[in-house]
């Protein structure tokens, strides 16, 4: 797997892949406050419960604990060296559940099973499935997730192993849900703290939530961002190259676009504070620096969780668009998009009651 | 005070505001050592107090302070969305004292009481004075000052109330000065490592100082800032609907250029570690990015306070201009300013005696 | 020493050193995890010494250390404003040795003495030769190089001092390599969390190492980590002057090259984990954001050290190219370099055995 240099790490290709084959990633990493303050600044989230230590000890937690979005990039970002350096594209995530809260002071690690491959017809390259996982210090898995990516082949004439596909599941089922965050004390959680009086159950399924603001990304900004997540793919620095290939441009991580739309959500969402889990996402467009990202959500599902009367879960769609407002909620359109859309991101987000 | 979506927040109109009204502000923050690495890394002051916990703790803090405007940022930050979310300008500040030190560690929260209210006679917006304060986990009062804007009304029809305009002081009386000082050892306030031989006696009143170096600012910084703070003013971020907009790009943060001026003031005023109150403010013109800022101040008085022999206050101008050197001075020309002028800032500093 | 005000510094020029005098640098700096998440952000290190506590504690560090060239940039940016604000060019360094590792928490400050002046034949500037040191909260020597720059005169008609050029050694001796290193339990180092297999002893003399990642540099981007060292030098930040000056744009700090190219040379070296000293850098060329940083490196030496099992020196040679990938290794050319040369660093790294 070398190139140029025999000590050089120049990334797996299809054929490098093996079914039911563990990858143990590179890397771990402490996380710290310095990362919590970074994350901040650069996609601006507002949930009080990750802002503030008091907040969150008033309502159960020892701390606020990180973002969940930040502990999600951190676990993919050690991914990339072995899974999808030589990607051609990331095609879709599922069954992604969050299972333990991260604080700053953990550490992070990761690995991935692939569970599944299937070469493509032109036997240029094939689809690659991994179930990621990232752990903390004491080996508890925080977040499990599968990924699945088109990865090109070395050598187009490489033998193909046998097809097989995973049973992808088509959102995470409520007993997966709630597991990372412990029981709420809500005469603890403050409304005007936390920046909105709708509750669970305030939302209604089929509504649907302008998040009315924008932001435009920096070139800088999203660099920083995904290295500070040790995202080493390529195709995010490295203006000289990627002036030569498909955009003429860097292509900004795909996480960063959630993160942007995630913070945005606040204004609707103050109180699903949360994310319990990913059902699917899918990127469908890219995002270039310069552009402005709107976002609106819908309510697909309001769902109790067992045992639980402190908070519920919301099954949420939040659609992302770039240099579009989102005030008539534009989406799907026929068999694609609408060319302004981005991001199709089917979540659980967790709500106080 | 909905628009497009009812769970969306909007913003205040001036008719929405009623005198006497408190407003208690969303997302309390826990300020932690990645705030104060970015708070250097954005505006690179070079204060020993501020930098070294050793040099802090020689001279009788428990360790570094944060930067006074760090925690100004962040409790103004919490303000914005219900304060000045659609603010047409942001007219001045009055009667800013710093009661408080904040620590890595403390969390900010704020809140507002309406103690002014004028429609103006358009009848299209309105002034609206406001106290602001901030406060850290015990609830102490840390932060106290008075801002007002003007806020556009949502309906022209919509009646105003009786006018009510607060009485502003011109400047903050010697006895708030130094509260948040603690009684400073001398002996352990090295110079050669503050930076600078020139202490509180050694400042003449009506003296200028030429701050000498000019600093570009970049669109990545300002938004990474003024996120930071968690300061959600649209005029910021959004270069979409700043494209269409008054200056057809995005409006720098006037308290960028407060921060900014202020860690070039080191260069000539690095004994006058701390900043005691904030007389006025007023932004001259905006900054955007790609504008180089300068900076130089005027010595307008030398006071000592009651009962302290450690450290005593010099009230300082400090000027911020764009595109332009201050080696001349530029100043007020007539009715108005300089037109490379952007900040006019009359505080109180502290300084080694 | 002042210019424009009588209590602002303007930097000391040729004529204000005296051979043999100590300089105590302004502004201790306390580092902190803030600092650590910024160096990683802005420079993209993957060294899992440096990233995970529980990785540092496994192998015999108390945690993890901070990235040495973050340490060394935070001594170097102290010097700047005693040394260099007036330096035309900064022609090389030499006997860098990093003696203590550096922690969150420890607190850095820096003295230089001068160990050797030269005026030059034109009498407008001169040679300082500067020997600076950079110290912990306990005064331990955490680092010690020379520097040399070209300084202007004030006064071209000023005296020059009796010429004084110090020996400079070609590169450091293995007596002095290792001590911040602490006895590596290499049972606890995992290669699969390293990421790479390849060990000292599997390093050749003459083996040439594509780092094959380029990465393009933003000026907000080293704008905010050369204030992050708080390096004040003009060049870097004042696009105004330097618009006029000689290149037409904002010079991005030599040190910013170093950090990304030892970033990029994890790719190849992973498990050359710290640097213990540096022989000599030269900065070929300037480097401008926009540019894509790429580099390469050569295997010049592989050294065991007394008494040690664990680790062993590599002495490296690594060069950095902008715009122009090095799979074909990009060198020096006849007297001078290859045009797209910026950086030419020889120094010694620890390796585990």
């Amino acid at each position: 797997m070398a190139s140029g240099s025999a000590k050089t790490a120049s990334g797996r290709f299809f054929e490098d892949f093996r079914l039911g084959e563990r990858l143990r990633h590179a890397t771990p990493r402490s996380v710290s406050e310095g990362d919590v303050s970074l994350y901040a600044a650069i996609f601006g989230p507002r949930f009080a419960v990750q802002s503030s230590n008091p907040f969150a000890a008033a309502i159960g937690y020892p701390r606020s604990p990180i973002d969940d979005l930040l502990a999600f990039h951190l676990v993919f970002g050690k991914t990339v060296a072995d899974v999808s350096l030589n990607a051609i594209a990331n095609l879709g995530y599922a069954d992604c559940r969050f299972l333990k809260p991260v604080y700053p002071g953990d550490t992070l690690s990761a690995s991935s099973e692939v569970i599944g491959l299937k070469e493509n017809s032109n036997r240029q390259s094939g689809v690659v499935y991994v179930r990621s996982q990232g752990f903390n210090q004491q080996g508890d898995v925080v977040l499990d997730y599968i990924r699945w990516v088109i990865v090109k082949k070395r050598d187009p004439d490489a033998p193909a192993p046998a097809p097989a596909v995973p049973d992808l599941p088509q959102a995470v089922g409520i007993e997966a849900l709630g597991a990372a965050c412990p029981p709420i004390d809500r005469g603890g959680y403050e409304l005007a703290l936390a920046g909105s009086p709708h509750l669970w159950g305030d939302y209604e399924i089929g509504e649907k939530i302008d998040h009315v603001d924008g932001v435009t990304v920096e070139e800088a900004e999203h660099q920083i961002a995904t290295r500070l997540f040790q995202n080493n793919a390529k195709v995010h620095f490295n203006l000289f190259s990627e002036a030569q290939g498909r955009f003429g441009r860097r292509l900004i991580y795909g996480g960063h676009v959630i993160s942007l739309a995630r913070s945005l959500s606040f204004n609707g969402l103050a109180n699903a504070f949360a994310i319990a889990a990913i059902n699917s996402g899918r990127h469908a467009a890219p995002l270039f620096a310069g552009d402005t990202v709107f976002a609106w959500s819908e309510v697909l599902a309001r769902q109790e969780l067992p045992g639980r009367e402190d908070i519920g879960a919301l099954r949420l769609r939040t659609v992302a668009t770039k240099n579009r407002p989102c005030g008539d909620f534009p989406d799907r359109a026929g068999e694609g998009y609408d060319p302004a859309m981005i991001l199709d991101l089917d979540y659980w987000a967790l709500a106080v009651r």
